[in-house]
């Protein structure tokens, strides 16, 4: 008799979005003549690099000719690709990282999900509250938590809170944790982090050979010359800390998939008899057997971010979308709204007002004024009573969208 | 302590390719004048059909526009993939299946390598041997096995002889096994399977509530009419079996990345207390947890095979690998080899001469004649005394190798 994983039993049932995509049907039934402007989910709005759509239709024609065709490929990725990031991601930035350190994929949200198969099930794991979804669903499809409480929270994972009170930077757990999930410039909130905090982060991962699985994938947002774009500008980083970063955001490769992550040689956890494993030792087994490779045409791509021309087109795009972000915070701080984030990161964390609960104020949003937002509840407890928007819009849009706002 | 999941190391250490290509650099460093001829690996030679190069660099030209862009799509897929898809591999067939039990992905080795995260760790798991190594080393990584023997076989995996006696399509076991890998036409063997035998094993599967992970990358070598395509051909099937399918070996797409799996509806797993459960729901909340969908390039360039002149190009490069595929069974039987498969069917299994090991004739081809194959036994000891050839290869090239066959 075929059993199933059970664990998938003690998932709650909806994923944020498809509730979102409800509620919109629901409200465009209604008022088919509406305009509405989404302000919701991340997803890019501008087309893509003329250097990445120009690399991207030579890598296609290079697979009408037999000379040039390219089959599989490395299942870490190309050359080409990674040493581009070798060189601009890190070198650049003053971090040392070797080719055989990086793993090429088609997108964060694999990677961040399937990372933890390679750690053991006992592991205590860190998540902050609120968060992107994917940390804790794809842990408690592995077993690593006990069922839910009527909050959403799950058994066994210590939930770090992300409250205004704290600057939405977790504070240091109080107990032993063994694997650590962060993200700066964070989804949803918009908060940064220091290097001074992150520090505090890695010093405590090494006092409890405890791992920080670190999301980097809205580091392209940072502005602040002072901020750290990775974790590995932080001294000891690399004996503690793994790193994910994306182009999804960076260069609009949400359709295209490209990403990569790096696992340091010197990263090591243990058997629960004590003895040392390479990390990247076993990412490479996990990503070789599991993984054939980013599409050649997408890594093509994603190495075209990295030529003069590319960098240019790249930081153009992200400026425009900072611009939204500032235009975002300007108007509603105006308005009389407490919101955070939206400096070094394309989110904007709102509170809602008159107390609402962050469905209540997402519906008003969305029927009031055809905005559509993220409520705050759906990545965790802690984002009750606040909304994720989102600087992933049009310019006009985003103006429309705050005229709006003044109306409410 | 952040612990490792100690299944990874029962995990045997080499992954067959990366000893290949060690062995060939070492061949070639030696000899670095002459010219190998590969029948190893089975990746494609025929540059992509033009239907499907066209349709990539449109899909390319889409993501310069802002009214054309596709930033994130659905995770299970564009329904103009997925509606190609049930008409022409099932509708067309007789078989009906639903666009909401299709999922398209990045690749088979993924489907395949991730399908088994669904189902409990304490499932019994029947392989083939000689059989894909990613159908074991996955469930090995999850749990399901013991350590391996001296021969490479992991304790609680139920292995399935494939032998000439059986004409390398296994015998039912006899014991209750609860899932089941198949591979037809099969990687590494080339045998197909008959409407008849896979009737025992579906009626098999639904005797012993068993699930059928079918995979059937390589459908699009069926020549002869009599064969199933699909597993679904058979009556009872979609109560009892998943379906893989690439682009890979059907259009060239190993480094394009494209393929899906099928989830029927009805087919049913269950609790240990023996509820009934959903597994295209389960699939699906995996699917769309852990993965961003695949490119909407990649998926443009695969609803392209599905286009009149896709179906023409497509056919006509299938048609070269199985001339490939004759050429070497008849040079083969001519010079006296025992050969099997290479009939509706790219790959090969040719019985090593003179009594010698795998390895053996590996290296003898490699170093006398400059031929690259694989071993058999890096599929599992029943491949012992076997190498693969592959049918993937320049026409050219597969004359000289049959040539320089007869000079061993």
């Amino acid at each position: 008799m075929a059993t199933i994983n059970e664990n998938f039993l003690k998932l709650k049932a909806g994923y944020l979005f498809p509730e979102i995509t409800r509620r919109i049907l629901a409200h465009k039934e209604k008022n088919p003549d509406k305009k509405i402007i989404s302000l919701g989910i991340g997803d890019i709005t501008q087309p893509l690099p003329p250097a990445v759509i120009t690399a991207m239709k030579e890598a296609v024609d290079d697979q009408a000719k037999e000379e040039t065709l390219h089959g599989y490929g490395p299942e870490q990725g190309y050359d080409f690709l990674i040493d581009a990031i070798v060189e601009n991601d890190y070198r650049a930035r003053g971090v040392d990282i070797e080719a055989n350190e990086i793993f090429i994929s088609d997108g964060s949200k694999c990677d961040t999900g399937n990372i933890q198969e390679i750690f053991g099930t006992d592991n205590i794991i860190a998540i902050t509250d609120p968060s992107y979804p994917v940390y804790v669903d794809s842990n408690v499809m592995a077993g690593r938590t006990g069922p839910a409480n009527e909050a959403g929270q799950y058994e066994k994972i210590v939930y770090m809170p992300c409250t205004a009170e704290n600057n939405f930077v977790p504070d240091l757990p109080e107990r032993a944790v063994d694997i650590i999930y962060l993200c700066f410039p964070n989804n949803p909130t918009g908060a940064v982090v220091t290097k001074e905090i992150l520090s505090d982060w890695v010093n405590f991962a090494r006092e409890n050979k405890a791992i920080i699985l670190f999301d980097s994938a809205y580091e392209a947002y940072i502005t602040d010359s002072t901020l750290p774009h990775s974790i590995y500008e932080i001294d000891g980083a690399k004996d503690v800390s793994i790193e994910f970063r994306s182009f999804s955001k960076t260069a609009g490769f949400t359709g295209v998939r490209c990403a990569f992550t790096v696992v340091p040689q010197q990263l090591k956890a243990f058997t629960k008899d004590g003895r040392m494993i390479e990390v990247n030792q076993l990412w490479h087994r996990r990503h070789c057997t599991k993984f054939n490779g980013a599409s050649y045409i997408s890594q093509r791509g994603a190495a075209a971010i990295y030529t003069a021309e590319g960098k240019k087109q790249t930081k153009k795009i992200i400026d425009i979308y900072l611009a939204n972000a500032r235009l975002i915070c300007d108007s509603l701080t105006k308005l009389g709204y407490q919101i955070y984030g939206g400096q070094n990161a394309p989110y904007i964390w709102l509170k809602t007002p008159d107390g609402l609960s962050s469905w209540d104020f997402f519906d008003r949003l969305l029927t009031k004024v055809n905005i559509v937002s993220t409520p705050g509840s759906g990545f965790g407890p802690s984002g009750e009573g606040y909304l994720r928007l989102s600087a992933f819009a049009q310019p006009a849009d985003v103006k429309e969208a705050m005229q709006r706002f003044a109306r409410i």
